[in-house]
């Protein structure tokens, strides 16, 4: 099999072919998906059978864009650009704007620097933040903020200013926020981190918002760009008016106007965040940081990935960074019980 | 209200607004969605909830695309692309293959040109076939076939000869087959028309087909394209690795291969197109074609516009066509009867 099948994390079949021996089924902690979706512990709300069988109304597009708006604190809800899933956005985003050069703040997300190249930019990876501006005309900067894997987190006010330049020499900021629901703003160490959402409409600056990570809901396709109103009409314009399904924006409306969910959940993982890191730690794995729904690792990244593979349990390793592992939360008792009697050996 | 918010189809918010003191709720006509969704009249099956929660896996991918080659008589499944629709497609394939001019066979379905223009494309619009091929180099052509609104089928023959002309001058023909699916092969007349679809991989040749209208299932967002390899690979890669939701992957691989119910479907539709063009007859609109999904029919389309939408039901107008009127097909006798209640005025 292709190591690079696993690279993306949540392929159970290329596990399987994997490891053929290991109990089924697999215990899938390759990801950063809550594996407590929305709206749990609360039933599920039925879909309605227009829901699959009607084109998408304008109204409930607009719906879900000012429910999105309200959750992420912009004040325009002509910012919002709901997409089937960010993936496509990320692809899209260097076709529209064909800037000739990229500089991304890594190691992060590999998709964003195959976009684009994809479309012909010169792409640099950079390792400090304040690197990723060159100087140059018609560049645009990419970060993960909080980054995937290691949860790394860049000051908001810098990068205000990075958008500013970027913009004044026709270029672009995109902050991929695919993990900035659950954290806590101005962080642990009052690192002033925050989203950047509220500062849109500002030129230059795009950020990039996930819905099926936090709520536990990734099969449902949704994900939203934010940006200033002239860009998200093109953004919109190039998707097309029915790109985010009906069971989407029934779910998603509803999901991300339940502030008391997310509360909860942001609780309760705070609370698996840490448990996870000392069992790492009680394994010989050094934890290096992580987000509410992921935790990065370092050690015999190779030898432990096999052995939670033989008992069925699914981890994240890296190709590029030989010992690193990163792991997803378990979902319930029975799950945490099958991880730690594996991390026990 | 802005006229062009009725343009598309299937805008009831749009229609109640235009129409406040007609009878709810509104039976729509505006499309050409089948009204009777799989698998009616058998149960929906339940979606299991993993469908919601994860990530669509790379092997339910392929098997959505092998499901739709059979359905559509491609021998080669790495010809197929499914996708969140065919609008979305429509919209990506001028931006991955940026011609410099396009010819579409018209009037027709108008994202196509919408979609050309914005890519940069000089867009020409011509009334016949045999216009397609201007005999210059690096150019696109497009048509539906059938078409929309007027149902003009354009035999398979030359289209393929077209194609191939189009290829070796590094041009393309895109061929919307979005109402193939119910179209009886030959035709009632014998006139050459046939999917375009088992002669992939062709050079040059992109066929797109809709799922959601055939099916009834236009909330659900998918589509496909068929293309050679080294395209559909292009635009799979575009489109990113989880661009279809885990529900369209579980209930569009079943129904694809439902062919009893699609057999059934087509005859039902049979019957009930022939009813529609003899109730609009009888009403002064003279039938001017269509497919399964929808009859075009021409006369006091104004007028019967608005009657037919102060009785609350909406069909749709023709801005550029004045005297055209396009309507979907009732979905049960309730719906017969209202509609056969207005048109007698």
């Amino acid at each position: 099999m292709d190591p690079a099948a696993l690279e993306h994390g949540g392929r159970l079949g290329a596990a399987r072919r994997r490891f053929p021996d290991a109990p089924a089924p697999f215990l899938d902690l390759s990801t950063g998906i809550n594996p407590v979706p929305w709206p749990l512990p609360g039933p599920m709300p039925a879909l309605p059978p227009a829901a699959f069988s009607r084109l998408p109304e304008p109204e409930a597009l607009e719906a879900l864009q000012r429910a999105a708006a309200l959750a992420y604190g912009v004040a325009d809800p002509g910012c919002v650009v709901a997409s089937p899933g960010t993936q496509i956005l990320i692809g899209l985003l260097p076709r529209l704007l064909p800037l000739r050069a990229a500089r991304i703040l890594g190691p992060t997300y590999a998709e964003h620097a195959l976009a684009w190249e994809a479309a012909g930019a010169a792409v640099t990876t950079v390792t400090e933040a304040g690197a990723l501006d060159a100087g140059e005309a018609g560049t645009a900067a990419v970060l993960c903020n909080p980054n995937n894997p290691d949860g790394r987190r860049v000051p908001a006010a810098p990068l205000l200013a990075l958008a500013a330049r970027l913009a004044a020499r026709g270029g672009l900021l995109v902050v991929d926020e695919a993990f900035a629901d659950l954290e806590p703003t101005g962080g642990p160490a009052g690192d002033g981190w925050r989203s950047l959402a509220p500062a849109l409409p500002a030129p230059g600056l795009v950020v990039l918002r996930s819905f099926g990570k936090t709520y536990g809901l990734a099969g449902l396709r949704l994900g939203f760009a934010l940006a200033a109103p002239g860009l998200a009409a093109r953004l919109r314009a190039a998707l097309g008016p029915w790109a985010v399904s009906g069971p989407a924006l029934a779910l998603g409306t509803a999901a991300l106007a339940d502030r008391g969910w997310l509360r909860a959940a942001a609780a309760r993982l705070a609370g698996d965040t840490a448990r996870l890191d000392r069992l790492l730690a009680a394994a010989g794995l050094r934890p290096l940081g992580g987000t509410h729904l992921f935790r990065l690792a370092e050690g015999d990244a190779a030898g432990w990935y096999e052995r939670l593979g033989r008992a069925g349990i699914l981890v994240r390793p890296f190709a590029a960074r030989p010992r690193w592992l990163r792991l997803g939360l378990p979902g319930d008792a029975a799950a945490w019980d099958r991880l730690e009697a594996a991390l026990r050996g």
